[in-house]
Formats: structure tokens, sequence, C-alpha cells
């Protein structure tokens, strides 16, 4: 595409090296910021530049965190003997959305694809080996995605902490609630009669 | 949603403003940025600051220039006799892609629409008026989006343009290319029929 100035076109192509966004929205959203406030601009500016130099990360679970320690590492209501090990800080807000989790966690910065060059040496689990085996942890819970990737991921852990002789569990998997039995893929059916689980341990 | 620091909410909040992007997308965004190399998101936020402080506007058409006169108005291979009123740059930019024409612009900013509050006075109506009665110009072309809006825009410009004694014409209204008829809305299609062209001027 022509652009009119050279200013928009810079503009444009740093916008659309966000994920999602293509060259079209990117000039849709430089256009909607020449028409709106000058100030908007410069508080999103500022508010990106910020976001960059300024956060800082748990020291205990590497989430996002504007302290040294987190507040969920801080809280004196979690327990502290159970950690959840999760890929991103956008897990971390999933499940402390559904209010159903009071442990710790622990940010693993991605899971291990050698396809994209992420091996376990660039992930916290070394911090996590080391956290484990303090003695004051009795459960892991691995809430990976159910990829190739997050199972890899899992197995490596698994192996790492074995000799810790620690509880390690993982969030279930089957048919979602809500979800037609019908439309659930083969193998997530296949696995959800394989490892039933007493109806009463459910409702 | 729970943030876990007040830099990334506000991070979020901001980004969030932009059109079609969520609160969750925003979330996507601002995590991206802290996973990719900080000279990306340096490089971003000057882009966009340089955007909104230093683009400057074509001092005839109005199009986004990085001169006081745009590359189109500057052409010595424009037909500058021919004026296509278009609501916004993002128009110019499809014109221009089409190929098809070698006239110059009039950008309006807008179209009128007492119910956002734009009135005819916000938008560059009086300097397309005195742009039309220096005599140079024979042919007003209104390329406006046909809604409501873009036609009271048109009404409004073609009042203002009278007494020039000007030729003025719009863009060609009807079934698009590559359209099925049956699927082509009532208004479209007995529009169509009712301005219905000469075969030989078509082909």
């Amino acid at each position: 595409m022509l652009y009119p100035s050279s200013i928009i076109e810079e503009a444009v192509n740093e916008i659309a090296k966000l994920p999602g966004i293509g060259k079209k929205s990117a000039l849709r959203l430089a256009l909607h910021l020449l028409k709106k406030d000058e100030s908007q601009t410069i508080n999103l500016a500022q508010s990106l530049l910020k976001l960059r130099t300024e956060t800082s990360y748990c020291v205990i679970c590497n989430n996002i965190s504007d302290h040294e320690i987190c507040a969920i590492c801080n809280s004196i209501n979690r327990e502290k003997a159970i950690v959840c090990v999760v890929e991103d800080v956008r897990d971390v807000l999933a499940i402390e959305n559904t209010g159903q989790y009071n442990g710790v966690y622990h940010v693993l910065g991605g899971v291990i694809s050698p396809m994209e060059g992420i091996s376990p040496s660039s992930l916290n689990i070394d911090s996590l080996v080391k956290r484990a085996s303090e003695n004051t942890i009795t459960e892991i819970v691995l809430a990976l995605s159910p990829t190739m990737e997050g199972d890899t991921t899992c197995f490596y852990i698994t192996k790492k902490l074995k000799e810790l002789g620690l509880k390690i569990t993982t969030i279930a998997r089957g048919v979602p609630f809500g979800g037609e039995l019908e439309y659930a893929d083969e193998l997530t059916l296949g696995r959800s009669i394989a490892t039933r689980t007493l109806y009463e341990n459910v409702n």
C-alpha cells in the first residue's frame, strides 16, 4: 500500500508488529489516534514505555508484580504448601478468576518447544526445583495446556521432581461443562472414560 | 479482572481504549510486548508520539502529508481540474489503490452527523467551496459512503456549489462485481435498474 506520509507508514509498521493486527487494522488504529485528543496518544505511549521498563517480577513465583514479592506470595491467606505451575501470567489471572484455588503459583514463562528454540534452561524450571526441595511444599499442581509442548514440559518437570517424593497432580481433563458429548473429540472423550472419577467426588 | 500489577493494569486500560480492542486482547498485547525485546516497545511508543505530534495535513486537500502540500496535489501528472471529495484519508488510499483515478482529492474529515454532533462547520466544506470557486476546477466527484450521513453531506455540498455551475458527479452505485443478483438488497437492485447505463459505456 502507498502511504501519504512516511510518519504514518512508520507508525502502521510498528503497530502491525503486534500479534493479530494486520496493516489495515494498524492504519485504522493510527487514524483513530489522529482523530482523538493528543493526550490519549501520549498516555498510551507512556504507559507502554512504563510497562516495558518498570514492570518487575516476583522473586518467588515469577508472576508480574509491583513489588519484590507479589500479592499472592505475600498473602497470609494463601496455602504456601500447594504450588500451581503455569505457563504464563495470563494463566494465573484465568485461575484466579475462577476463585477455586487458594495455593500459590510458579510461572514458567513458556513451555518446552524445540521447534521454537525454547529449551528447559530458558524457563523457570530450576527455580521451581529449588523451591520444591525446600521442604515447605507438599503438592505441585501442573496446570499446563494439553498440547504436545505442555505434555513434554509436564513430563520433564515430573522427572526432575521425582526424587523429592512430592505429590504431583495435574488439572482434570475431560469433556467441558456445557459441551455436547457427540461433539467432543475422540481423544478427549476416550480419555475421559479411561480416567472416570467417582460420582460422589464430583457432585 | 484483578491485575497482578498496577503498571500492567494502566497499560491494559490505555490499549483497550483503541477501537476493536477489548480488555482481554489488550492484556494479550501487553504481555506480548513484555516478552519481546525492549526496543520494539520503545519504537512503537515513539512512532505513536511522532504520529500524533508531527503529522501535518496538506494545505490544499487536507490529506495527511509530510510536507505543506501533499504528493498528490504536488504531482504534475495529476489532473487538477477534477476534485474527488472523500470522508477521510483511508478513502484516499482505497481509491489510489484502484489505480483508476488521476484527479486530486479533498478530504472532508468526516460526514455531517447530527447524532454524533458533527455539523458542516466542523468539516472541511468551506475550504472546498473556496477551492471550487477559484475557476480552475471543472468537476467535483462526490465519493462518500452511501449512508444517510453520506447522502446528507452530498446534498449539503451540492447545494453549496450549485451557483458555481460546476459538473458534480457521484461514484456509481449498483450491484457489486462478483455479487449474485438474488442476494443484492432491494434498494440497490431497484436503483441499479432505475439508473441503468448504456452497455457500450460499461464494456
